[in-house]
């Protein structure tokens, strides 16, 4: 069904991602999920609940595209279709990791009266796929939080398939959503979407 | 009187707890304590002024459900009673810890006027037993400081022998109170509460 | 003139001290001078400019109660002579740490219309020597920041001569100076005071 | 052509650079670039695009004063002609680093009228070569961000040559350089102007 060891491979980078970004207080109190392509049809994806600093191997599982668990019966992330969502439509995406930061959570309740956050001027732009200059406006969409995840993965489906270019989302109140070819890829796209949201969070705090 | 092995253990676990809130900044200055059940009579809990990231066996002592010291004449942390009240009434809870971030002092002397805070629409509320949506209200009490810790103990009492479903409480300029069935579910609602409160002070700082 | 292991003892208490203050940020760019008592005689002190989280015994010398270097003929830190001040004045006296953080140094430059600071309603003020409850006022005084040590010295001298029991005192725009009885007492309260200046300034953000 | 034992020297104080400096947050996402003088006509420079954090041997290479590679075709960081301005004009400097943290990324956005940014009354301004009092002025110049790099290597070196005494530059929105004798002394700059910049964002957010 799939390669054991290119799942233990996978396992592998998301213990390691989990402990990073825990590390970076950007998953605390068991919140967020990571997931890693296998194949065309698996994903490694964290078992529901898990201290994500700490994960082992007995915390990695394996889903097929529709978000059904393969070779296990340990339930998944309930975001799991989130995730299902975005290795369909990307082929070349290989890691996808949701993250639940202070300032993502402030950041996308602040921006209360909009769904569309932009983000120019920064060089740290770069760090996305495609980018070249800090000149061009980086658009990051914001959906509202619900507890109907297959809703919300129709939504999201939608939108990233009308808009390919789109390196990651906010879920209101909720966190971070991003992906990339590799796991390196990934977390360098946490990094600099952290920090874009960070440094706004401190403009608007000092030039109110 | 109790099993040296479970002891033991216990202490274990709250040497553990204590290098990682101390890391965290929460137990600054030998301030807070901590504690985990043994059996239905008797908790571990931290002797009274000790370094919580440097703690040792011989930091953690036993105390009977009514504070009364079991096996070794030294002094268990003045706010022992706290501990007791919360043993005392929920039969489930194995762990009580008390902190003292700079954010939760902060946060509850600035709700001067209230006795009560409400968070809302935070997706980590879930981190909360028997929380299933960001929706609800999640309610935390504000209680006075005092040095008069009988007193307060018995306040605290009342006040959740008749909210039974308060995950913590705050004591204003002083800290925060959480409880768990395990030592790990105490610590995850440590760092769900801490959140919570970072997010509502940010959002405070953003919004005025 | 002076005990060699006492002083080997005490130098790496002050290495140890170094490492943790370096690490929380509160002693960079090679600023902040540590000591701590050998005898009635002599001090243990870093060397002028070295790095203090990086120190190793070649970093740490002896001087006098007048400043004066013994044993070696490196250049103590400039500000030797707020060291000795301490110990000339209090005999129970083991070590003084001077630190140099953001939140020291821009709190004592935002409070410049004043000489001195209270601090009220704090629990942790309890973790400074001689005080029960949190009711009480904790009163640091704040000097203008100068080049001229000896001059400073003066002034600092007068002012604990007159107020015995202050905990510690700040440098407008330059820092922080702490002692204790032993230099673990002297860590607790750089962390107290620390703590306390940080929840001013969060204070003060929040509820102009 | 240049020493390769010395070359990796350089390179082994790059790569803890790196680790110091990313894990301080002031290199995110793979942004940065650092560099250490070989000799007079060849420096180590990071390749383009590497992980700050994690920098191996494999992460760095040669470049002439004119910014060419030498004995690797890898391509050297794309701001390269940054750094040699600095090598060309100051002949005792060994190290320039480039950090990209958000406080001197928000900083030098809000810094939007004014290409010269002064720090004053700082008692860490004595960190920098020169300085031995708090009361003089501290300059430091804004570049505008571009990603036309020869164009603001020439902006950089006139100002540099009208300015020899500058300790380093910010680029708007895109982070500061620094430099200094040895890496050591470099380290100490970048820690002595973060500082000083978190020092003038704290004073903005609290004396509006």
């Amino acid at each position: 069904m799939f390669d054991q060891v290119i799942f233990a491979a996978r396992a592998q980078q998301i213990i390691e991602a989990g402990r990073f970004l825990y590390g970076q207080g950007w998953s605390p109190a068991t919140s967020s999920n990571y997931s890693a392509r296998i194949d065309q049809e698996h994903l490694a994806i964290t078992v529901s609940g898990r201290h994500k600093g700490q994960l082992t191997p007995a915390d990695v599982m394996v889903v097929d595209l529709s978000g059904k668990a393969v070779g296990s019966d340990k339930k998944s992330s309930a975001e799991t279709l989130l995730h299902t969502v975005v290795y369909e439509l990307f082929e070349q995406v290989g890691a996808v990791l949701h993250t639940h930061s202070v300032n993502a959570t402030v950041f996308s309740r602040l921006m209360a009266d909009t769904n569309l956050v932009r983000f120019q001027d920064y060089e740290l732009q770069k760090a996305f796929p495609g980018v070249h200059t800090h000149e061009g406006e980086l658009l990051i969409p914001v959906f509202e939080n619900t507890q109907d995840i297959p809703a919300l993965a129709r939504e999201t489906q939608e939108y990233l398939r009308a808009h390919p270019n789109t390196p990651g989302y906010l879920i209101r109140g909720h966190g971070l959503y991003t992906w990339g070819e590799t796991m390196a890829d990934c977390l360098r796209h946490v990094e600099a979407m952290e920090f874009l949201i960070t440094c706004e969070l401190e403009m608007m705090r000092l030039s109110r």
